[in-house]
C-alpha cells in the first residue's frame, strides 16, 4: 500500500451541467436582458423578485421529468425537518406570492421577474443545470386577450433583439384540444394523460418512432435510463397520433386551422371550448396586426403539468449551425401558457393566470449564431506600467488622475518585469500604457505606448512608413499631458 | 375523529430568513449596482459569473458560524454520492475558478462578481439566508498595493453612492497583528484560534461581556443555543484584551497608530510584517490622498477564516434610524481582505489573492434611511378601459398605437366595471386613462382622464376652480388625437 504524505486535496471543477460564465457573454446577456426589459415594462408589466429557495410543498412538482430521481428538483431539509427545493422555474413561486399577497396586489397583476432557475436533470448539449428565465405573467384575468397579448409581447420582445420578421414564429394551441381527444379515447387516469402529454411534447426531439414507444410500454434512451411508457391500447394510440397529425398540417390561413381542428376535434365540451378561445385568440391576433407572425399549432402542447388552456411557444425560423458549421435543433426560445389552477392549489380560490418564460441563454446562443449580437467589446484599462518598486505611489497617481478623468485605468500589480507587464496590458486589451523609468522620471516626462497602433507596426510595408507608424505609437510627453495624451489616443481608436 | 374532505392544501409562505423583493425596491437595487458596476469597471475589474451550486469540498468551509448545525452552509447530495453545496459567498468559488483556469487567465487577474449568496444561519433583523454581494478580487498580486486599491475603491463607491466624505470611514487592519498576539500567548490550537478571532469579530455586537464569555467557557444567546468558548486562561484571556484595547484609541494620526502598534504588538516575527504591511498601506493611502478616509484600526479582524494580511471594512458614520426612529447598528458595509491560501488549498500552488465585498441590501437600507436613494418613481402605464367587451380588439389597438409612440400602456385584462378599472388605474398609478363607450364611439372620440390632476380635484378651494380643473382632467378628443392627447398629459406631469 502506497502512503500519501500529503492530505487529500479538493479538486477545482464544477458539478456537471453547471458553467462559468465570462466577461463577454455577461456583457452580451446584460444587453439583451436590458432590452426584454424595455419591452416588457412598455406591456405595463412590473418587477418582481423572489428567493432562490422555497418551500417544496409550495412550488410542488411540475415538470416535464419527474420521472427521473429527485423528480427534477434540487431539494433539501431545513434545520426544523421541512423540505426545501431550489425554484425550477419562476412561475410556481409567483403563484406562492400571489396567494400570499392577493388582498393587497392590484387586480390584474402584472409582474416579470428575471433570475436563474435550477433542475436536477440529466445535462447535455445546451441542456443546463442552472439556467435564466425571463417571465411575463398576467395574474386574475380570465379574458383570453392575456393569452393573446402575451404572444403579441413573444413577437415584439424578438424583434427588439433583431430578430426580422419572418424569421421567428410564436406557435399557439390550447390544451383543452387535448384534453378534449384524451377524454374521448378514455385515457382518463392522471398518470396516463401526463405520460401522453410528454410523449407529444418530445415528438420534435424523438420523432415518431420515441413518442410509439412512450405512448406503448416506454423508452430506453441512448445512456439506459428507462421512461415508463403510457401503455395505451391501440386504439387509444391511434387517436393520439391523428391528434399529433394535425400539428403537420400544411400552415393555412387561421380560419382555415380553426375549421380543420372543429372538424376533427370538436365532438367533446372540452374540447369545444378549446377551439372557441383559439378562435378568440386567433381574432385578437388578426386585429393588433400580428397574423404573419402568430399561427395555430396543434402540436404545440408544452411539457409542463399546469398549463390549463391556451398553450405558446416562439422558435427561430433561421438556420442555426455550431461553432464547427453543424446544424443545430435550437429548440423553443420563448414558451408558456395558461395554469388556472396554480394558485387555487395553495389558496383554494380560483384564480385565473397565464404567462410566458424566454430562454435567456439559448436565446443568446441562437442570437450569438445569428450574429445579431454586436460584439459589445469594452475596451480593457490604460495600464500604467510599474518600473521602479518604489515609486508604487507615483504610478497610483497616474492611475487616479486618468480615473478623474473619467478613462478607465490600472496600476499593473504584478511581480513581472517590463516585458511581462507589456504582455498582460496587451492580454487586457489595453489601449495604451503608460510608462516612467528613471530616464524619464529625470525628464518629468512619461511615455505612451499605443497598443493598437503598436499591433499594426508588423504589418507595415515599407520602413518609411514604420518608423512613422513607430514614432506616432510612442510619444514621450511632459507628466501634466499624461490625461489629454491618452485622450486623444483614445480617440483615435473610437471606431 | 373529524375527517376533512380536502386534500391538505400547501400553505403559501416563505421559509424563514427569506423574502420577496418589490418593484420600488428592485428597481433602486438596479440602480446603486449600476453605479458600484461602474466605478469598478473604472478600476479595471471584469465581470464574471459563476453557478450558484459548487461541490462542498471545492467550497470549504470558512465561515463565522460554523459552530452551528450545517455548519452555515445549504447541502444536499448529487445523483452520484457527492456533496453539493450553495455558495456562501464569492470569494471561494473564484478560488475555484482561479484554480481551473490558472494557465489561461492575465495575471494579475482582476474580476468583479454580482449576485445572491446562501448562509444557512439563524435568521434575525436585517440577517437573511439569501442576500446579494458585489465583490471584487486581484488574484495573482502580492504587493499590499493591491490591498491599498480595495480600500480606496471601496472609498470611490461609497461617494459615487452618494455619501459623502467625512460620512463613511474604512478600516484597515492585518490579521498577521492578532497572529502574532496569539502566538505569544501560546494559543496554538487552530480551534482556539478561530474561537478568538470569532470573539474578537462579535465585540461590536455583544460588547466585551459576550467576548469575555466566548473566550472562557461560551457563551448561550438570547434563543437559548449555546457557542462553546475558546477556554482560554486567565493570562491568554488578558492579551487578547490588550488587544482589543488597541482598537478603542484615540484616532490619532496614521504614524501615531503604527507607532502604538510597533510598541505595543512587535515583539515577534509574524506580527511585525503585519505593522509593516499596515505602514505599507497607509503610505499608499495617503499619497493617494485618501488619508482622511483610510483608518487603521487593530479591531477590525472580520470573522472569516481564509484572511491571512490585511482585512478591511467600511461603515456610515451618519446615524441610522429605523421605519420607527429608533436608532440602529447597521454594521459594515463592505468588508474584505487578503487570503493567500485558498487557491493553495486546491492546487498547491501560492497564488496571493485579495478582495473586497459590499453587502447590497444592507447597502441600499443604509442609504434608504440616509435618504441618499432618489425614489426612482417609475410612472405606472396608460390604461385603456374597456367598456365594451366585444370591441377588446379595438381597445387593443388603441393600447398599440401609445406603445409604438413610446408610451408605456395596457388594456385592462380584468373582469371589473368602469368603477373597478378606474380603482386599478389609481393602484397601478396611471397617468391617466383612456375611455371609449358606446356613446363616445358613436362620434368617433375617446374620453381621457388625468388621474393626476383627478386626484387634486377634491382640494379645490372653490368651485370655479373645481370645475375649470375638472374641465381640465377629463378630455374629449377624436380618435386620431390619442397619442398626441396622452403625450401633453405625461408632459404636463413630467416634473
Amino acid at each position: 500500500m502506497s502512503k500519501t504524505t500529503e492530505p487529500a486535496r479538493p479538486e477545482a471543477r464544477l458539478p456537471k451541467g453547471l458553467s462559468d460564465i465570462s466577461a463577454g457573454e455577461i456583457r452580451a446577456t446584460e444587453e439583451m436582458l436590458g432590452t426584454i426589459r424595455r419591452v416588457f415594462e412598455s406591456y405595463g408589466f412590473e418587477p418582481l423578485d423572489t428567493p432562490a429557495i422555497e418551500y417544496s410543498d409550495a412550488l410542488g412538482k411540475f415538470l416535464p421529468d419527474q420521472d427521473r430521481p429527485n423528480e427534477g428538483v434540487f431539494s433539501f431539509k431545513d434545520d426544523d425537518g421541512e423540505w426545501l427545493s431550489l425554484r425550477y422555474d419562476l412561475t410556481a413561486p409567483l403563484a406562492r406570492y400571489v396567494a400570499e399577497n392577493y388582498q393587497r396586489l392590484p387586480k390584474p397583476f402584472r409582474r416579470y421577474q428575471v433570475g436563474p432557475v435550477w433542475r436536477n436533470e440529466k445535462p447535455g448539449p445546451g441542456r443546463y443545470r442552472q439556467f435564466t428565465q425571463f417571465d411575463a405573467d398576467t395574474v386574475g384575468a380570465s379574458s383570453v386577450a392575456a393569452d393573446a397579448e402575451l404572444c403579441m409581447l413573444a413577437a415584439d420582445t424578438l424583434e427588439a433583439l433583431g430578430i426580422p420578421r419572418g424569421q421567428y414564429v410564436v406557435k399557439v394551441n390550447n390544451r383543452k384540444i387535448l384534453d378534449g381527444v384524451l377524454e374521448r379515447a378514455g385515457i382518463t387516469s392522471k398518470q396516463q394523460q401526463l405520460a401522453v402529454l410528454r410523449a407529444i411534447d418530445k415528438f420534435d426531439r424523438l420523432g415518431i418512432k420515441g413518442v410509439e414507444a412512450l405512448l406503448g410500454k416506454g423508452r430506453k434512451d441512448e445512456s439506459g435510463d428507462f421512461t415508463k411508457g403510457a401503455e395505451l391500447t391501440k386504439n387509444q394510440a391511434d387517436s393520439v397520433y391523428v391528434y399529433l397529425d394535425s400539428g403537420n398540417l400544411p400552415s393555412g390561413s387561421a380560419e382555415d386551422q380553426i375549421a380543420h381542428l372543429e372538424g376533427t376535434f370538436a365532438q367533446g365540451e372540452v374540447g369545444q371550448s378549446g377551439i372557441r378561445e383559439l378562435s378568440q385568440i386567433s381574432d385578437l391576433i388578426a386585429a393588433g396586426g400580428y397574423a404573419d407572425r402568430v399561427r395555430i399549432d396543434a402540436s404545440v402542447v408544452r411539457g409542463l403539468e399546469y398549463y390549463t388552456g391556451p398553450v405558446f411557444e416562439a422558435e427561430l425560423l433561421a438556420p442555426i449551425k455550431d461553432e464547427r458549421g453543424q446544424p443545430i435543433r435550437l429548440g423553443s426560445v420563448v414558451s408558456g401558457g395558461r395554469y388556472d389552477g396554480l394558485v387555487e392549489r395553495l389558496t383554494g380560490e380560483k384564480v385565473p393566470a397565464t404567462g410566458i418564460s424566454i430562454g435567456v441563454s439559448r436565446l443568446l446562443f441562437g442570437l450569438q449564431r445569428l450574429g445579431k449580437l454586436k460584439e459589445s467589446a469594452t475596451r480593457g484599462p490604460v495600464v500604467v506600467l510599474v518600473l521602479d518598486r518604489d515609486r508604487i505611489a507615483d504610478y497610483q497617481t497616474m492611475v487616479q488622475q486618468l480615473r478623474s478623468a473619467g478613462i478607465r485605468a490600472e496600476l499593473y500589480l504584478g511581480d513581472g518585469g517590463l516585458k511581462a507587464q507589456m504582455k498582460y496590458a496587451d492580454r487586457r486589451g489595453s489601449p495604451c500604457v503608460v510608462i516612467q523609468g528613471g530616464d524619464e522620471k529625470a525628464k518629468g516626462a512619461i511615455q505612451i505606448k499605443d497598443l493598437v497602433l503598436g499591433a499594426t507596426l508588423a504589418a507595415s510595408q515599407n520602413r518609411d512608413a514604420y518608423l512613422k507608424k513607430q514614432e506616432k505609437a510612442q510619444a514621450l510627453v511632459p507628466e501634466a499631458k499624461l490625461v489629454e495624451t491618452v485622450r486623444a489616443i483614445l480617440a483615435r481608436h473610437k471606431s
